[in-house]
């Protein structure tokens, strides 16, 4: 993705969403039957956190409506995501059928691939994130939380009401906050248990209810690295696919040096330089360690404290 | 609230949160039963949307461990918040009996009252922000969204498991972006089919999925005002416990004038001067139009903006 002069969040994967949703036009229903009587309309297929792609096709990523019928997509089901600005439809749908069975060139490809080999268009990766978000969240919220009937899908997708008790369900994304914090000329970064070798990337943890963005900058960083910080500033967002959260990037200025590191969230946590870091980031770190790639927040944020001279 | 010289939110009713979370460490039961032993342990009792306080107590808004008994408070249900910086732990637990029986002293505030009199300690907004976002989950929250079975409280309550399909759920938070419009030296505001007459405030709306904070910003203020906005900027962040929602401030800069406003949403949206903001602000409007108090991330906004020259 370019870089926006607008904000820092159009340049990161998944950041970039060319769709005019019209929120405020959902309960139309003769917009979401034109929409899908159009010819234009375009439908993202997914399975789990897989889209079916067509390799070589002129738009690989999504599918015209002859073939979303060939596979079996019933758009009655269908989530309308919105328009492109040529007043394209587009509709994200989950592949009902064995993926093995399938002919005609297609492929399943999960979203981190898709990303870093750059398999679809880059105007396609925030819908992609979009649409991921709300099957993944229909697929968990058949049930009324409140009392337990299953729910019907409204708002072309974008609510779930509840016959029983007339609760209304709205999409779920969790707030993250992650966040690069420097001590110097030196920022701390950690190994979660589950990372790949060598890897290190920022601390990241959940907002909590009665919690401001940056108070989980500061409590996370406490929590899992005994590190206090003062100063946060916001840097930029990301929606997540995996499955529903909101990135909120910061950076923050820590108060202590001295690491006391939470064992069972990370394996390794430290501070580590700025040459250190560029070594990294170019893959020519000596004892082979590495950051996040450019699909991750973390690493934008890692990029973005290479190119700012410190202010420690 | 002071302001703080570490960042905005800090400075926001509810913003402010003392209390030590641990947690990382809510799987101790040993912990949870110390804490729930411990003479020093403060409990905020709600019912829905009010907060039990006794006026002239030393800390109004908390009730101790006898007085929790005599309100007839199960504590074995009741959510651990944290601890307070001198070791005390605080709990939300939710008021059972009818508080119009209820003798001593007792009174019920909804909490836009309790921030608007100041009636209870300026270190208990946070902890109650995060008690009623925690104690509504609950409420709305008893069965699995996934299967519909019924769930049980785990983590102190900050989990529901379901001993039906073993899926985990986790407090819910809605992440919503205010932004302060402007164009030159004149801001956008709207009133709200619901507001108080005469108030006039930020436009607002629900983050979606697959979607920054920053386009968030642009899509509510396209949608509900026809206006475009380029560049945008984060201020400040407010845990908002109506019932849940993450309130993120922004300022955005519009790249056209001309109105064209959602009637379904707002009843009036215009352009204010900087005079006419400082009129409303002070409470001196000749056609009395006033704007959100200070209790409102919102106001924090305006506020902010007639403080900084215009860049405009």
């Amino acid at each position: 993705m370019p870089t926006s002069p607008l904000d820092y969040s159009r340049g990161i994967t998944f950041g970039y969403n060319p769709l005019d949703r019209r929120s405020e036009e959902r309960e139309d229903g003769v917009l979401l039957a034109a929409a899908l009587a159009d010819a234009q309309a375009r439908t993202y297929v997914l399975s789990g956190d897989r889209l079916l792609i067509r390799p070589g096709a002129a738009d690989p990523g999504t599918h015209d409506p002859a073939a979303a019928r060939d596979l079996g997509i019933d758009m009655a089901t269908a989530l309308l995501l919105g328009w492109l600005p040529n007043g394209s439809p587009r509709f994200a749908a989950r592949l009902s059928v064995d993926p093995d069975g399938l002919f005609g060139g297609y492929e399943l490809v999960d979203l981190r691939t898709l990303a870093q080999e750059a398999l679809i268009g880059a105007d396609s990766y925030g819908p992609v994130a979009q649409a991921r978000s709300m099957l993944g969240w229909h697929e968990r919220h058949g049930f009324c939380a409140n009392c337990g009937h299953a729910t019907t899908i409204a708002l072309g997708g974008y609510r779930r009401d509840c016959p029983s008790c007339a609760a209304q369900h709205f999409p779920r994304i969790d707030p993250v906050a992650i966040m690069l914090v420097s001590l110097g000329d030196r920022i701390l970064l950690g190994r979660g248990t589950r990372f790949r070798t060598g890897n290190f990337s920022c601390l990241a943890g959940f907002v909590e209810p009665g919690e401001t963005i940056e108070d989980a900058v500061r409590r996370e960083t406490f929590e899992e690295a005994g590190i206090r910080v003062g100063r946060v500033r916001y840097h930029a967002s990301q929606p997540w696919p995996f499955v529903s959260t909101l990135m909120i990037g910061c950076i923050g200025e820590a108060l202590n040096e001295d690491i006391v590191m939470d064992a069972t969230e990370l394996e390794a946590c430290r501070w580590f330089s700025r040459a250190e870091v560029s070594r990294m980031v170019e893959g020519t770190h000596p004892d082979g360690i590495t950051c996040p790639p450019r699909l991750a927040i973390a690493r934008h944020l890692i990029d973005h404290w290479l190119q700012t001279p410190s202010t420690g």
